[in-house]
């Protein structure tokens, strides 16, 4: 009995088709990898699980970067990490945004007494490759230049390829955003020189919320480890959590081991479908829910040339009731889409098509459900 | 196939009896829970979980307070949540320090721009109240006081009510990390005037490690968010995560779902087995191995009045291999136990009976395994 006098019982809610922006569906082999007996933090099989995730992650980033890592929170303690090792008070670090993480990017170098250069751009736009070239032009001692790829809140994807090469070609770090995108998009770390790049476990990757994965090459390394001040997070100061990642397995905190058994499952069955069919699997899927919304005679949000495959933003109808729809759909149909972020609050439906959730099956009940309720 | 050619198998581990520090062992039913339907983060039935959490948390931490809420990281990072949502650049902060965590407690504080005044005793003593008072004449500015309840480093138990009335007349905050005792110890967190007390989900809880719960009243509360300056780190910033917790239900990360349907299983199953008969299993239990491992010839380490009943400090024998023997513990018996800490490294064994570990069968197992591999 608790302190009002009344029993908690067991859960017993039903599942959902889960196609907002993440949590996503998890396959069975993740719930089971979860499950698996729970292994100390320096049990030397769990320091093989370690082993393997790595070189899985290694394979999902297209990296040869040594340090390729989960975190133990969700995606955004990535971008967190990603942001509280480089900066160190009075740095400059230039921002694109276009969208609302984009911001919360601005935001954290803030916290962690950085200077955030904006380069800001209209939601459902991308910030072009000459903006950043002006704000590195204007701010030619700033230390990195960060980019969310998806940005969940706009459904648009910021290309990556050319800005990698201009802020490699100024000596700067390029950060990376994949929590959306990452194993649904041809994120290639390596290629388009990227310096850091981090995500989490419950969209496209398809495992569960609470794990984050991150890649790190040499040259974040080794700026992170001769920085003069120490890190002002002792959860995230990535110096510590790679020693216990190698060879001085030196204690940092204890591992999420279900959560790393259950990502380890996931980047497992990444590995098995092969990364080229399985982001031709999310265009495909992301293809046909836009074809089929336009044919309802819904309109797109975003620049069309950007739109990504795993998150459409849809705008909704007038005279539609946001918050009426999405309920029908949840109390009747068991589907979760969500609604719209800041400018879009209120005006869109955010849907995902993410990891397991990313299935031609889903779009075709969706719409079969939008259908009924909008009756359209 | 991986970068290098080879494929990475299934998992097939044994299971083991987790006698360590945590993680320790969990109830099937917990599994069963972690792997329920994923819910979105919004989902009215995921909200409804949230409050039956914080009505479990509040009823274990035997606390009124209305923040009673799991954090999206391991129990350091209620460490760093505790530390960073008080402490501003200057901030003097007391920190009694008896062993490992305590040292942790006191860098965190610095990490986060504030001044630590240590109160230091040997490993293995307890803290006496007349040092804190000391410390508080000699810093009447500090802002807060905070200790280690259970010292996972070197089995012993900090003593608190004392402390905290002491703590309160002087109008500080009194800050415990509860990551090793708490669902094992009586912690009165209102009785005891601890105004942040913090846990971890693998210890005497039960539950997975990943996941944090802490407890806040709303004297902390409201110097938190009286706050002139943002919180340095943006992931674990309280007034934020509040806001998703309460009336607002505003998004701050994705809720990592399977950690929180798993930590209120386990919170569950405390209210089903009642505090007062929880604490006794592990006094029971604890008091039995230190009667056995005594009885085998083995010292016990630390102030006899102050040891933990959930983790055992026992001093390896003169001529025994430490490694040798945890080796043989994990490979021949799939038991685990670690190894000392800092000055006890090589020199002692951490032996924990933690929540369903905390098994007297265990006990008798353990004890057969050593009593052959030893040969006493």
């Amino acid at each position: 009995m608790t302190s009002n006098g009344q029993s908690i019982g067991q859960l017993r809610h039903e599942p959902r088709v889960l196609l907002g922006p993440g949590p996503s569906n998890v396959h069975p082999r993740v719930f089971q990898a979860m499950t698996s007996p729970i292994l100390g933090y320096l049990d030397p099989d769990f320091l093989a699980v370690m082993d393997d995730s790595m070189e899985l992650l290694r394979h999902l980033f297209q990296t040869k970067n040594e340090v390729a890592i989960t975190l133990p929170g969700t995606g955004m303690s990535g971008m967190e990490a990603s942001i509280c090792n480089v900066v160190e008070p009075g740095d400059e670090v230039i921002v694109g945004i276009h969208g609302f993480f984009g911001q919360r990017m601005a935001e954290i170098v803030e916290r962690h007494g950085g200077t955030a250069i904006r380069v800001e751009v209209d939601f459902g736009d991308v910030v072009q490759v000459s903006q950043i070239a002006d704000a590195l032009d204007q701010h030619p001692d700033a230390k990195m230049v960060g980019v969310v790829h998806g940005e969940t809140s706009s459904g648009v994807g910021q290309p990556l390829s050319e800005l990698g090469d201009l802020v490699r070609s100024r000596d700067k770090l390029f950060l990376v955003d994949t929590v959306c995108s990452l194993g649904g998009s041809d994120i290639r770390v390596d290629e388009f020189n990227i310096d850091i790049c981090y995500s989490g476990g419950q969209k496209c990757i398809g495992g569960p919320a609470g794990i984050a994965c991150i890649t790190l090459n040499d040259r974040a390394m080794s700026l992170i480890e001769s920085r003069t001040k120490s890190v002002d997070t002792w959860y995230l100061d990535l110096a510590l959590i790679r020693k216990y990642w190698f060879d001085d397995r030196a204690y940092h905190h204890t591992a999420p081991g279900p959560m790393v058994f259950a990502l380890r499952e996931a980047l497992r069955m990444i590995q098995e479908e092969g990364l080229q069919e399985r982001f031709a699997r999310h265009q495909r899927c992301g293809d046909l829910l836009k074809k089929e919304l336009t044919g309802m005679g819904l309109e797109l949000f975003g620049d069309p040339a950007h739109r990504l495959p795993m998150l459409t933003c849809v705008l909704i109808p007038d005279g539609v009731d946001d918050a009426v729809v999405r309920k029908r759909l949840l109390d009747e149909y068991r589907i979760e889409i969500v609604g719209g972020f800041g400018p879009l609050k209120g005006k869109a439906w955010r849907i995902g098509l993410m990891g397991y959730s990313c299935q031609e099956r889903h779009v075709h009940y969706l719409i079969a459900a939008l259908r009924e309720i909008l009756g359209r």
